[in-house]
């Protein structure tokens, strides 16, 4: 049997403009995943009225309703009372939950929780209690009135996480055939230019199927197969992979792996090596993002964001000579940046960006989204000239990825350092 | 007269996750600088069904309904057609706008167009045009059965210029009142806590209306107002503000700023300060949060992201000693590392961050989630101890925030530096 949800956003800040809806693009994508068809999204304000309008219409049209928002402690927070009107159930006071929240702000040193914060552990009767890993307010799911009902929270780092370790599980249930994927990361190649070399192959495909989703300056190729056992999908699913492979098998950086620098640490961590980086126009961001990764201290040891040609060249060691000549945008400085931080930090490997994100340009008229990206290690440099384009996020995202892509590439051309 | 308006958006790649709605937040947010309410938010998939269904809901609870999406030339597009349906239009074809189709695929060099395109040229009778700047589907708006009914463009960049340069001026001559708000934020205080010493004067508030949002730990406070002008909405708003500056004035690090970082920003320019950050659990995230703001390059000199304590004692000089009696999390370590920094890039101020994210502790069995951060300046040392929290990527975020927050302490304290 196939599903059909319905996801019911409530929160205000979404009509004033204030938030993009993320929450329901993060749903659907979801269900998307489980072969859950999404007709309709709705956003109502924090509304009692206008909430149980949107639950009625829902019930007429959905199998599944999921609501995000309004689970918090304040007076506008009113899903769980309105949710639990429309399908007549009471609300219980959980006496477990209670604790969890009260155990949640002594974890945060907090001696003193404010009392309203129990209002979170009023939960409809007969409930399944969705645990929240990031915040106070538990979601919850019931089966009433031939209707399955999932509310969650609406700040997106508590959805995220309690769609995917509690909201999924708890639907995947529901269905008697299962869904897996596998996902190929691509570097190097944009969305229509992966697609357009596979095209005829993908839309030749039904289950498995193969589809591609863009990220910044990066390209996912899922593969998704239904089948009763998760040996049929995998058995499904292999010939696709291969195919990929053989069609753009330079470009794939990992599979099942969520970005660049978790592949670095992976591939670091095998091999038994480290890294640093000196950062010009990222600013510290390929430190962050190999730092957000739990274990990062095992392959990374550190960086230096040199933000002026001062910091170059007294820390880093970038000769006043090299940035005199070259200007500190060139080739010649990225590789003098990334052997200086190898050398001071001690690492096996570093990298290096120096770059112009704009708005305006250098002293030398460098234009705006030039930079160089350089990598050091033991008896071996390199650099990559890049554009990073105008957009500033995105320039910084894109200079960060070809440093950690320059890793991996070494990696695999070094096997035997 | 205040007028509610209900957005439509219409877009099965919405439903499948593939995008983010961001054109119901542009123009929920555009509505409410013209004082028009808005209700409601429903997405459909490219089904003329569903769609009739939703505007027919629409009709009945609101003045005016805007639609996104379905004006494009394929035969999924399907707004238009429909929506002529609703209300009884014929749709009729306008020569002038097929002309202007024909020039657009000139302009751009095409010689030829595929014929389909010239679907677009079919309006409802008696609407006014919307000039599409940014592509070849016009959008249109019309008055019938009581209501107005604007149809814009899908494509972002094509309904971001459409609402502001055609949109909005239509609508605008509909309306006599505007939406007026401040942002007060806070750091150092809870939502809920934040709340609860407001919860009376909120609940007393109608226009003027207050209303707080949470963000990773940080609140936002939102003071709205309706009024004939400007200079009304901003006399009804002062006192409002006053009281919340009354109750909670050690808390405030800005109205109207976006960030702790910033704040940070404006108050070092002001002053013409320079400040660098030596990391070690915030991995690179203070460097990274001033860098993405354009023109951190005139407060910000660079960091040492130091992520093992060879750095820490090598790069930045925190002295064997103080490792080896205090730990490396320690409030001795925080402040000879940004003493160190300092020194190193030669900025007025520098802050400093050590702490243990977890998941596993360090030698000496610090509880997880324990921070130092220390501040330098010429002749001044100060350092917090705070909790992070079990959350990584939180705890990173509150760990920095507090890095911010000692520089904007540091600066209103010391107003002669």
């Amino acid at each position: 049997m196939s599903y059909n949800a319905e996801i019911i956003s409530v929160g205000t800040e979404i009509l004033l403009g204030n938030i993009v809806n993320t929450d329901a693009r993060d749903i659907s994508e979801a269900l998307s995943t489980l072969g859950i068809n999404v007709y309709w999204h709705t956003v109502v304000g924090d509304n009692a009225q206008r909430l149980r309008e949107a639950v009625e219409a829902a019930k007429l049209r959905a199998d599944i309703i999921i609501t995000t928002g309004g689970l918090g402690p304040t007076y506008d927070d009113l899903t769980k009372q309105t949710l639990a009107q429309c399908f007549n159930l009471p609300l219980v006071y959980h006496e477990e939950e209670a604790e969890k929240i009260k155990g949640y702000f002594s974890a945060l040193g907090n001696s003193h929780m404010p009392e309203n914060n129990l209002i979170q552990a009023w939960l409809p009767e007969g409930c399944t209690v969705l645990y929240n890993h990031n915040g106070t307010a538990p979601g919850c799911a019931f089966y009433a009135q031939g209707k399955h009902v999932l509310m969650l929270p609406g700040p997106p780092r508590e959805l995220r996480v309690m769609l995917e370790r509690e909201a999924l599980p708890y639907l995947k249930r529901l269905s008697d055939e299962l869904i897996l994927s596998h996902d190929i990361r691509l570097f190097g190649i944009g969305e229509s230019a992966a697609e357009e070399k596979l095209r005829a192959f993908m839309l030749s495909l039904n289950n498995p199927s193969l589809a591609p989703y863009a990220g910044t300056a990066e390209v996912r190729l899922r593969v998704t197969a239904k089948a009763k056992t998760s040996e049929e999908a995998e058995r499904m699913m292999s010939p696709v992979i291969g195919k990929v492979k053989e069609v753009l098998g330079e470009y794939i950086y990992g599979i099942d792996v969520p970005s660049l620098e978790a592949a670095v640490l992976e591939k670091l961590l095998e091999r038994g090596l480290t890294f640093s980086s000196a950062e010009s126009c990222t600013g510290g961001l390929i430190a962050k993002r190999i730092t957000d990764i739990p274990g990062a201290s095992q392959v990374f040891k550190g960086a230096v964001v040199a933000y002026t040609n001062e910091v170059k060249h007294k820390v880093l060691g970038v000769s006043l000579e090299t940035l005199d000549k070259y200007g500190a945008v060139s080739s010649q400085t990225a590789l003098e940046m990334a052997e200086g931080v190898r050398r001071l930090t001690g690492s096996h490997i570093a990298v290096s960006t120096t770059g112009i994100c704009g708005p305006s340009t250098d002293e030398r008229n460098t234009p705006v989204g030039t930079a160089f990206i350089g990598l050091s290690a033991e008896g071996k440099a390199y650099f990559r000239q890049i554009n990073m384009g105008s957009d500033r996020d995105r320039g910084r995202t894109i200079a960060a990825h070809h440093a950690f892509d320059m890793i991996l590439k070494y990696l695999r051309n070094n096997s035997h350092t």
